[in-house]
């Protein structure tokens, strides 16, 4: 029999409140049997610094070894100004680094996003995608999960009440773990 | 007589021995007459976390009045991952921040890079041109300067030492000067 | 007193009930008193061949001519496979050809997009605006005009009957308008 | 034992001694044993209008059947205006349509470009890489092939003779062919 598939989701905001965050809590209630998800926080990962590539502080090193474990990612992020979140592409430079230490290298990925507005995330998931070619990762194409207005629904816990957007969750796993079986070698 | 143009030159690496700070050092020594440039080193500005809108930094703060008090921006990036270094984008984040204060607004910004490959930041640059859609900054459309093999061109004291590279810059600091004065209202 | 400014409307869709095609009209009828707008039809503008640069298409030599002499370009497009639509693209490939001869050489442009889904064209029109840095472009950066749902606001007659979307038509040709006085010389 | 794969070649220009068409000609010589790649030229067909979805021109038919009957799709375009060329986009666009019937759904894919300057297209392989993304293909990560200074590696009767060219060449194949056979359920 197949074992669990491992994903680590990361959240691309600080914010304790953060939507993003509330969708990976969804993600971890919604997880299909076969997958197993585990949430990274990337609090406390400083801005990086190619000086350090050697020196890596003790929770890159940590984020490095929770990636490489993986089977697959699951990132959950805002878009800031029109592109990715500084604190998110500055976690994924630091685990790309050093040169021939890319953490990243031929894992599955997908992308969900949650904001205020109308577009939801959409502008910072395409240059992620960008980004994934150079890190060689394989994003999955669908569904694409952009949730707008998730004032209306996420309640004031933190947890995401909207049914619509919980199924699209558990869809977007089952997507990403099937994706993640085809790649299989 | 028009008096001079504030531009504040902003790196994307903290690398001590970083190619693009070389670009803005390049820079100071090839400002036209009617520029004057100051660069400001990004070191300090921690993650952004949007807890802390209303309790910002120090280093951000200042950060944040140098732009307000500059007529035109320079950045001079690296390309990370096929997109803008985590750590210059974390600072725009910063700086377009709380709500109704975004230092950027309607700044005209020219972009440069510099690289040791052949790509030399191109798609950093177009990453950071949709950002300044949201910001509402007018970048330069010419010229792009996009340095390749910068290792040649910059000598072991950080100086840039090929004379095409500088005449470029000094080109592109004509460029913003020129745009910025056209937008002048 | 100032002359009126020509504006030249170019719709990237060639079917006949085109939501874009109603984005230019309803903008014919919302103008500004000081912007006098013409549209263009790109119907009959065939493939673009290289080989025939010294030998255009009549056409496209028209469209040429038609974009010189407006003060400002406004397009309104739908998008394609998340990006410009080819028939568009074609075009401005065309209108930027021979070298020397750039139609689009320094003129400010807006961009409208509507769709019957709810991105509504954004995608179509970040890549256009990269298209724009080549062919020096001074695009507007706000508003930003993405309808849509378009299907419930134009009606059978292909007239946008949708308040709301006239108002940001109209607000997006003052602002236009104001953008190309601005940039002047 | 495996049978071969086949691969459909599209160039992005209609061009008679387009270095791109050289690039396929030198991609037909430099097949991986295990390859049957096809060469599908783009002249004739026509701007798309989605008023023809229901009647589409007997050119895009045959687009269409030759694309469906592909194991997997090889790219070799120009970069036009910074993005990609609108006949190849235009084509892409037809043999999406019309809904329910898009012809490149779940195929693997590959692009190279080659120009006579030094970026090479860069740019339009990332504005495909987003239609991919809709369209549902899996394009190969590695290795990116972009030709700076074509016309030196390209001869007067349209081979490419530039050796390392060639082996590149061979190794995109290659990872085409490995790419597709992993993705194969």
């Amino acid at each position: 029999m197949d074992k669990k598939l491992k994903v680590l989701g990361v959240a691309g905001s600080l914010r304790k409140g953060s939507y993003n965050k509330a969708l990976l809590r969804a993600a971890l209630e919604e997880s299909p049997e076969d997958v197993e998800l585990e949430v990274f926080d990337l609090e406390g990962i400083p801005p990086y610094n190619q000086d350090l590539d050697n020196d890596m502080p003790a929770k890159v090193k940590e984020f490095k070894s929770k990636i490489k474990a993986a089977d697959a990612i699951l990132i959950a992020t805002p878009e800031y100004n029109y592109s990715v979140p500084g604190v998110l592409k500055n976690a994924i430079d630091w685990a790309s680094r050093p040169p021939g230490d890319n953490s990243w290298d031929d894992k599955p990925v997908a992308i969900m996003s949650a904001s205020i507005g109308m577009l939801a995330g959409a502008r910072a998931q395409y240059h992620l995608r960008q980004t994934f070619v150079y890190i060689n990762m394989h994003p999955v194409n669908r569904p694409e999960i952009m949730v707008p207005f998730a004032a209306d629904k996420v309640d004031a816990n933190g947890r995401v009440t909207d049914e619509k957007t919980r199924r699209k969750i558990k869809e977007l796993l089952e997507s990403l773990a099937s994706w993640t079986r085809r790649l299989k070698r």
